[in-house]
């Protein structure tokens, strides 16, 4: 009998500026990649905090090879500052007897080409923390103090149940295993329908690490999710709440400017072969549809609280604009 | 190179009526799955124009195994009439050499157990010309003589964008052949869209040959073309006109009455192991949506013509009712 799919422990968790890892501008690099959304969280963060300058990043190709996530996009096939070709000569600079997974998020000690943590839940808390003494000015407060039980208590059920569900069904081999993780999953979405139709968002009248949170999966769902991974009771498009709040972040400096959708696809489709043997990209959906106005402002909501938006993309880290209409 | 998907030329092509097969009430027997939408075509034709009793159905379990379609779903695993496990037996008892593929829909003659057309371009316009005098009183004419030019053209069209294009883009093993079929599947969608956004049926004011042979498709898109077929730029759910058409043919005697959505979503997702190698079967969309009031009477239309709607279905050829609200 096959077990359930269950996400493998991160192996490093040192968490910086709490450990003999100081916060330090440039001297750290965050290794991502735009199709994963556990990394992606982690690109919007450093964004809307404005931390491009103190933390650079280097965006990995979609599609790993048997050696893993790869800087094929670079010139030369090698990160122009951690000068490996794989980030798994990070993972055994760090490690060197190290032989489990390779995955992004990652943050990498640029001296010493050491990886520093690939502990993806504390990632972002750790930015939004330790790093505040480099955050931009204006940046927002995204995990603000008398919010984080009911933050976390979001968080927990959105994990469980949504950006590890839509895994948990993707991946299942039995039918009954399936058809458990994708029904929570599809209850977890008619609830969170209910608590976004009165509310911009999920917690408070800001946008907060519960939303980034949420946003990740949301936007990769009707891409991939609804016919890769079979979550296919209905697209988000279908869910007026769930669509209005996903276009509203969408639009939202530092969310929707984050975001390859020609990196998504081509990721899960092309990678996956146990589930998409062909390898064939679908040409779907719409995603134009991804600007069109949301109406969330009459809710009210502060997006950013006291602070305000991040500013322009910094130069090389544009995405590709939307398909026009 | 892989070579585009084709679809195999049928081998056994005689008409009844046509040919020396006479048309004589109680002698045949038509073979389906009810999962196939080329048998499905079959289906509806034969309980609209009220020829149950004078052409029996043998329905075929929706999982075939590696002798094509079977009788597991009858008792002892074997059809009643022609006493036969798999349909395979009448294509041999026609021609003992045989050993290209099985297809339904099929016609037997009982008698001699033999395989008289699995011609399914012909079936149905055979069931709706050469069996004219075993209609029901009040059958409707599904291929008026007027018509029949304008039903051909655009059977042609839908036949090679949308019923065929389904599968072409399915079974595609190249992004650019899949690129290509799928892109003019929904070319043809957006242009059936605005030609059934102010008129009730494809051709004429009452329903036809041609809207019987896109119905098929469409009833079966969002359940299994959109996700197991990659046919996602959109949902039918997604065309407004598209959508109510489907609805209003589904709410009509004769179509949604034949259609056993348990069938298509196993057949496809469990049988097509190169495409979907777990054999998972998705547990959406959501079917109760095809009872929701679909308003195209304000079209206009009489979808029986001068005829009548059938009556309730026969006993023992009932499919299950949707799931609950």
């Amino acid at each position: 009998m096959s077990k359930d799919f269950e996400r493998a422990p991160n192996h490093f968790t040192d968490r910086i500026g709490a450990s003999d890892w100081p916060v330090e501008a440039g001297r750290y690099r965050l290794v991502v990649s735009r199709a994963c959304p556990w990394a992606s969280r982690a690109v919007i963060v450093r964004r809307v905090l404005g931390l491009e300058s103190a933390l650079s990043m280097a965006v990995a190709d979609p599609i790993q090879d048997s050696r893993s996530w790869r800087f094929t996009l670079d010139p030369g096939g090698r990160d122009p500052v951690l000068g490996i070709e794989y980030l798994g000569e990070a993972y055994r600079a760090r490690e060197p007897s190290y032989d489990g997974g390779i995955s992004v998020p990652a943050i990498v000690d640029v001296p010493s080409g050491k990886l520093v943590t690939n502990d993806y839940p504390e990632i972002t808390l750790n930015l939004e923390i330790e790093w505040a003494p480099l955050h931009r000015d204006g940046a927002p407060d995204l995990y603000p103090e008398p919010l984080r039980d009911e933050i976390d208590a979001v968080n927990e059920d959105v994990f469980r149940d949504v950006n590890n569900g839509v895994y948990a069904a993707g991946f299942a081999t039995r039918q009954r295993a399936y058809e458990r993780v994708a029904t929570r999953l599809f209850e977890r979405l008619d609830a969170l329908e209910d608590r976004l139709s009165t509310r911009r968002y999920l917690v408070g009248d800001t946008i907060t690490e519960a939303d980034v949170r949420l946003f990740v999966t949301l936007v990769r769902f009707d891409a991939v999710y609804h016919g890769h991974f079979k979550c296919n009771r209905r697209k988000i498009t279908e869910y007026p709440a769930l669509w209005a709040y996903s276009r509203d972040l969408f639009q939202t400096p530092g969310f929707g400017d984050t975001v390859n959708f020609d990196h998504i696809t081509r990721h899960y489709y092309e990678v996956h072969r146990n589930i998409n043997p062909t390898g064939i990209v679908p040409i779907g959906p719409e995603l134009r549809l991804w600007a069109t106005p949301h109406g969330r402002e009459a809710l009210g909501g502060r997006p950013f609280g006291d602070g305000t938006p991040p500013g322009p993309v910094v130069a090389g880290e544009e995405v590709p604009d939307l398909p026009p209409a």
